[in-house]
């Protein structure tokens, strides 16, 4: 079982490394993109449970230590 | 339109960010955890244009800025 955790800056907090992103790629020639924000995705692979049990358990895990929900959001799937 | 590319590291490269937030989530007390991986999920809002268009253009960027392709592999997912 694979559980895959976005995490991401809320709205509003400023992503300078998206924003550096935005930058290199423009004075590489793309043209077009109005935004770019940079997250993380990690992805766990746990011992067989339940969808209902991992996705508790990915959800205490994302609070207690792979998001800051201070200024990150996540969201989690469950994959296989 | 949005693209999100999901960029990690290739099978077989080691990930010591994963093993650290691994060995993080046990010694909290999560256990039944096999594996740990972290990568980037970037998202890039561009302007309007047709699906395989913004294809081909963050195909690009992936090859050429957003992913070391040595070590790195991507996907990438538009929507809207």
């Amino acid at each position: 079982m694979k559980a895959i955790v976005n995490v991401y800056l809320k709205q509003g907090v400023l992503d300078p490394q998206g924003k550096a992103a935005h930058h290199a790629l423009e004075s590489l020639g793309f043209h077009g993109i109005e935004d770019v924000r940079i997250g993380k995705q990690i992805v766990i692979k746990l011992d067989s449970m339940s969808k209902e049990e991992a996705i508790t358990k990915v959800k205490e895990m994302s609070e207690t230590l792979l998001a800051n929900t201070v200024i990150e959001d996540y969201d989690i799937e469950i994959v296989q």
